[in-house]
């Protein structure tokens, strides 16, 4: 919460929720990261927040961009970033799509099986290739699947077959879990992916990059720790790992990046009861899972609210979204202790909201339109 | 599946996930419930799809419209419904959009707590109010939380209330939760309605009508009785409750009215294994949890899938969508079992996707287009 995001909502007339993102914190956010892995490329995950100004700001900075899809990429060619900054970071990608990326420059493609490296020989020839491999998500807010990766164990072959069709087998990547409060959680990572080098090298290929992923945390609720602890934690691991020599590295901060920049502000439609003796409160919003808050699925993420009304008595509410969707609450398991006087009408803040908020929002599930978004 | 659908894939040329909804299976749908319930009036919900076409046909067909907001409500004048075939359905409204509403002329309303009927005694003067209980969601697929309604015991306090400040306090709505597959469902309900009716008769109050909701199930992969049985049921449990005084009735379907009628071409983006001993193969379609099948979330909505390799020997699949995210997964915990011959760039038809999915979309969540809809 800064000062310029409150003034700027003191002074706005619109009605219906908005994100308010300060682009002061995106630059503060940026300088952190860049100061405490000096010797790392910082390539934003684009679809942590899309807004151009956000991906101008980045790319006057220095910063280098991760593209989800062509859309992405041009998202980040418009906002001023040079092709060789972009890495096509999706392990799924069609085959004309990859076309389309190498017409558009991008040299640099994740991959995670055989048949992701074939097509990008054929469509992007002579392109850097990393194989994303999978590790254990324990410790995140918001563990990942088995979605994207392959085991450490495949990711041999897999980088083997690049080399073999012709592309550079340049490294491998890995994601530690979003919102991960562990720092050495990227350990056991770095250890998997040493031994690939080693294992590559045997067979004369030559490694030269390790993709750090994100997972870089932002404060919701629980405090974090600091960019640096994780900085102190990862060059560890790798001068441990990797000995004299330690390859190139990119990190991937998304929510990290632009989470605590931005703040939604949203205004509470109803207060009611279901039956006289009900002892939880029910609190609807006008902004739910599909209009930008689509990341308390499952109560995973729990962000901070502000209300008029902090430092009053508080009673547990049960908290939901605007939408005629029974699906469409926020927080029921553990209920949000909120201030009694509450009421109908009053305005609330809700904190961290700058990352993977706008974009979820649906096109008009219900009749309501996407989160409006002000970048400041 | 129909005709129609397949000769208009069949011509089509842009690339991408689309969905194809047939009007006449919309039509025949329309008839099938007016015919068996036809003393009971039906009130499309727009939520589920609405595309105008869509509203114009059963604007036309002389049905009336259940909206969840102010964009709905000029949905439905748009396709020509007039103003007294409208009811404002969501229980979670702002004063100026209830305001908003009774410019526009609807004059009837749904409500769950006596603060809603005080936003609407003041924004919306001498209009009708139906009050939602909770009831039960056992048996659907798609059981609703406790976020709508309120207990049966508290009704007539909030229905008084509403008489009270010069409402028409108008009856009752419940629903038995989506996609439900038991027609005996409606009967617990219409029991607690019955003795709302006489508690409220006691107190000089006459409801008029009862709201038996949606919860209409589409055929997915389990077959579902036919909209027949539930007619029946349901009459059968309106004359057991009600004796001689049967109420007004009105339905809300969606699901039931579109489902059937859509079909979802998408393309197979990427087939893999994460590990050499996998038994389990991954297939990535270039449609997913945030540019149309939400549906999925929990694995709560199995769709049926067509490949062009049906007949062939199947294997057990996790099948995911194109994005970034990890938790756009469609079915994991239950594998789907698909061709073995199923290849990269198959196209696939994902049935009973005409009702939320267009709507759902994200506005662009990894830079991915809103699902493309064409209604023929």
């Amino acid at each position: 919460m800064t000062d310029r995001i409150l003034e700027f909502l003191r002074n706005r007339r619109e009605d219906g929720p908005c994100l308010v993102l300060d682009l002061d914190v995106v630059r503060e956010n940026y300088i952190s990261f860049a100061r405490a892995l000096p010797d790392t490329r910082v390539f934003y995950a684009v679809k942590a927040n899309p807004d151009p100004r956000v991906l101008e700001l980045l790319a006057r900075l220095g910063s280098c961009f991760d593209t989800a899809s062509v859309v992405e990429i041009e998202q980040a060619l418009a906002a001023g970033a040079s092709a060789d900054r972009i890495s096509y970071g999706n392990t799924i990608k069609k085959e004309r799509d990859i076309m389309r990326a190498y017409e558009l420059g991008v040299r640099l493609f994740a991959v995670d099986c055989e048949a992701e490296v074939e097509k990008i020989a054929r469509a992007a020839p002579g392109s850097k290739v990393f194989c994303r491999i999978l590790c254990s998500g324990a410790g995140a807010e918001w563990p990942l699947s088995r979605k994207f990766g392959c085991s450490p164990e495949m990711a041999p072959r897999v980088l083997e077959h690049a080399h073999r069709l012709g592309l550079v087998a340049f490294g491998l990547s890995f994601h530690v879990g979003s919102q991960q409060r562990n720092p050495y959680m990227w350990d056991s990572a770095l250890k998997a992916s040493a031994a690939i080098f080693r294992d590559l090298a045997d067979r004369g290929i030559a490694l030269q990059m390790v993709n750090l992923g994100g997972g870089f945390p932002t404060r919701y609720l629980k405090s974090v720790p600091a960019v640096k602890a994780y900085a102190q934690s990862i060059l560890g691991s790798l001068r441990k790992h990797f000995g004299n020599h330690i390859p190139e590295t990119i990190i991937e901060p998304g929510r990290g990046m632009v989470g605590n920049a931005g703040v939604i502000e949203a205004e509470v439609v109803l207060i009611s009861r279901k039956s006289e003796e009900d002892k939880v409160k029910w609190v609807y919003l006008d902004i739910g899972k599909f209009n930008g808050l689509a990341e308390t699925m499952d109560e995973m993420i729990r962000y901070p609210i502000k209300t008029p009304f902090d430092g009053d008595a508080t009673e547990p509410c049960v908290l939901a979204g605007p939408s005629c969707d029974s699906v469409d609450v926020l927080y029921e398991k553990e209920p949000y202790f909120l201030p009694i006087s509450l009421e109908i009408g009053s305005k609330v803040l809700i904190e961290g909201t700058g990352a993977y908020t706008t974009t979820y929002s649906s096109v008009g599930f219900n009749g309501f339109p996407p989160l409006k978004s002000y970048v400041i």
